[in-house]
């Protein structure tokens, strides 16, 4: 059960409703976040919501019968819109595009990069500045100085920047650089960094792990919102599976169904998904007709050149093309 | 390597081209299909393939480094399009829609199916008379005079027929009353069934094993192809993994890849690759976004009263509603 | 439920018992095999069991609630014990070894396995003379001649054998020559082949599917149980995962698990879970510690000749010290 | 490539070495362990590995063509023993068996599970104070006042202790108490975490990923080893599969595959392996029979009423009976 508290809710309401929900034998946990004031409430007993629902305080009250609770669509009126400012939302109306190389190599390539992204009408760009590798000696990114480059070059041209963030120890210093951080895969039920990017007052965007289920994915957003934040996109990426024509298994499965269960928006990232450059469009076009929010997809200037997973980048040129056949579909699918 | 044959070539050409493939160690195996004369030759050896090509009786002479030969697409110039008769195509320039019931179930549900299809523009009608089962208990389906009640109904109104075969000792009876015939994915690597259908001048739709990959599934045409019988069309229907929120994980990047590597007509099945009926239109249109030739879809006039598979069925109204936005896709896809 | 009817169930009793059992709303199909006579009844509704096993013409009665009945262990009291004549039995006392070449080549490599097996004190020769081949062109076995010359070297030694059958028009030949028919991994939910060994008086080995599941397994052998053969063997034969390090994943946790689900014997095929010759005696030795009734395990003169799974199959003297191993975990989990 | 440099190189043989190892166009990158001084090459080029060899300041050098080098046995001679102090070693004559609860819950539970170790002569303690957890709202643990009182009365009794390490801040505050970090499956790929413990000098345990590969469990030993920790010990623990059965597909062909592949101990964990309590012992012998160095299980004095993972928790008897089945079998792999 979602007990969704007033803003002005009293102490002694509070109190209130805190001893009618352990008369029912429920636990609680209050969770405060940027925008709510919620009680999430675990039990078992059978008991009438009404007699809840009327106390004062409350704004609203639902069962909840997932185990994940806060990211459920079962209590919450409406999907939820993440607002990056200046005009770039998540979740809204148009599928968003965010674009970028794998990782950021320097000053030459984000300018390179910026501009491809503008002349696409993309306002979001990835690139990687801490990047989680198999190999102790494989590159591992350019680090913190990398990530002010970045920002300096995108904030000139109006650009977002989502980059992935390894532990919660980066978060600080990346704090001030950063739009949306990312959780990779390989993190995605790395607990100590939900939990601290909990306390953040920025988006996330997590990441499927590796073999995840869509309930864990689902768990994972659990911890970040539970922590007080309530910013966060949900990322298929693609599964392993037993099929070696590819790097993963894209699962668009996935994307009608997170958008059942859960208010989040919905992200599909069709470059690691399958992980072959020339399927990256049209498994980005497979995406968006499956429904999703929006697509993240590895792009460079010199695709063959990318410092790394040059295998899944595309040129600035087959992004722009890519970028135009989103919009027809999209435009196609809504009429 | 294969070496297409001129139609007429002569025996002796044919010896002299033999002997040449022999020289250079090559083995070689002397396939005739309804369209064509082949020689498939497997070796390991370096060869000048001018040396050969060049020889009477040989109208052309391709590598063909896959494990798959026939059905690879490094030999055949242009994509292969069925043709059903009637104007009724598969892989030439429309997406087909394949749609129909599970299991025939009788006069009335036939009737009432045929007159939803003739009302979208459908004109390939599926539906199981012999039903692979998990359960020796379950319901197997009605049989032949099912069949034949199925196949009266059709005609009567341009409809063709797919539907499943389960062994080869069925195919003889089966034969006048079916277009298609459906291997299903049990069933994808039965060698014996492959072979017979080899010898069938009726176009055959294999099914991808329940984890097959897709290397297996076309060794599972080339069967076909080997057998006489080039009318093949290659079908995803999701594979087998760890996630449980749905029945299968369709794979939908199998789609481009089977149409990179083979020249065969590729159909995508979204009833059983995501298994749960609100979700098969948009997982329809994410297999034509995908590229997909054509796709194949449960519907029943009540689909929740179907008799088999009722969870993944959908209604006649929700089939009408998907066939519009896979044409709305498809023309956006094309401009 | 399954209802065991006395061997003299007079027709009157048989009546009356199948009325009784209709009017608690249940289905039922009688299934008489070499050793009984069943009636396996499928509902939903409660009743009181007593009542039905008071009625004359009954021996006992059971609830089964899984999906597969008669080869569920909550009927039977006691485990299946399979015996081939000539004291050879699996699933009895001893941990039954079979052995043999992948393929049968021809009278020499015969002999040589023979010998091999008779030294280890090994009484079941395993060897393929239909092979299901992933590729058209592969060698698909020497077939039924083949068979012939394997029997007849065999019998003189006192040794039974185990072989393929790739689909039901080839058990009548196969028939004299076979004492168990094995059904391959690809052919594991091939019912009609199923179906038809249910009507042979010879055991069966079912291998599981390659990515089968054990509830899968359990419902293919409850097919040739209900056809009327009681003489059934399940086979664990590793499963195929995402790892690429080994040809498949030997799932030994299916060998307790399907010892508690069925009362049926279960073998381990470690050649085939693993699919690396210096890695087939320790995967044997860890299939014994884990319950298994028996191993079958490939075995050639010259292991890297052999004419087909060359990279799994061991060599003679590996079989010997393999056996001995198995003797002395089998005597020290005894005590 | 791997250099083992002499402990008394020096500065100037040293140049000389990486000079050689430029000029062949490799990098390089020097590690020193507790125990050792290596140089791990990287690179492409073919060269003479005894013109490296004879170099002054080397004491042997080795082709490494994995992508993992100092935990692969090619140049390791010899395997890894890991000496826990008071005679309790890893990877040594005797399997070594780890028990003890889930989580550690207090006192009560700490002293019954300690008596029931000493009781089966096991010297290493397992359990739990920071727990990895799905759900947020799960119990997570009593943390680092639990790990004084385990370590309190562990340390009474002789008892080495393993516990689990969730991220790199946690590290110094449990460095005093614990004879063996754990990583668990899902920090499996936390390289941040890796790279910390590789500056620790205290043991390691790695567990395989959730659906990690063999592959990739190598090359998170190595982000420790190039850390510059050499004590580590690798856990199998089950993969992810379709299989719903049971919790995890316990993968025992890693073990003997591990075993060839790495210098480093392998641990078994069949109780997360299987996941139900009644299938432990058996899958704990097949891990003895396929060749791992020790098990690790989980054990309660009531395993019904454990605070965590109850349905895999064996009981002190049952332990007591497993570790005797461990140590006959033990024995007769030995004669």
């Amino acid at each position: 059960m979602i007990i969704q508290l007033d803003k002005q809710c009293s102490q002694e309401s509070y109190q209130r409703i805190t001893q009618r929900v352990e008369s029912i034998d429920y636990q609680f946990k209050r969770i405060q976040t940027q925008y709510g004031d919620y009680l999430v409430c675990i039990g078992k007993s059978e008991f009438d919501i009404r007699s809840i629902g009327a106390l004062p305080g409350i704004s609203d009250v639902h069962r909840v019968s997932d185990q994940y609770k806060l990211v459920s669509a079962k209590w919450k009126v409406g999907r939820t819109v993440i607002d990056l400012g200046d005009n770039v939302r998540i979740g809204g109306d148009e599928v968003v595009v965010m674009a970028g190389p794998c990782s950021i190599e320097g000053p030459d390539q984000i300018e390179s990069s910026v501009k491809a992204l503008l002349k696409c009408g993309i306002k979001i760009m990835r690139g990687g500045v801490y990047k989680p590798r198999s190999s102790p000696y494989s590159f591992r990114g350019i680090g913190l100085e990398g990530l002010k480059e970045f920002y300096k070059t995108c904030r000139e041209h109006g650009i977002k920047i989502i980059t992935e963030v390894m532990q919660s120890s980066q978060i600080e210093d990346m704090y001030p650089y950063v739009d949306v951080f990312q959780v990779g895969a390989r993190n995605s039920q790395n607990f100590n960094l939900l939990d601290a990017l909990g306390e953040v007052d920025k988006t996330v965007m997590i990441k499927r792990g590796i073999s995840g289920s869509i309930n864990e994915l689902l768990q994972s957003a659990e911890y970040v919102f539970s922590g007080g934040n309530e910013r966060i996109m949900l990322c298929e990426r693609g599964i392993r599976t037993h099929e070696t024509a590819y790097r993963n298994t894209l699962d668009l499965n996935a994307i009608p169904i997170l958008k059942k269960k859960s208010h989040l928006p919905v992200i599909s990232d069709p470059s690691h998904g399958i992980g072959i450059r020339e399927f990256v469009v049209p498994m980005s076009l497979a995406s968006v007709a499956a429904g999703a929010d929006g697509i993240i997809v590895e792009a460079h200037e010199r695709p063959h050149e990318a410092l790394s997973d040059a295998a899944q980048t595309i040129s600035h040129e087959d992004l722009e093309v890519l970028v135009g056949k989103v919009r027809a579909l999209e435009s196609a699918l809504k009429n």
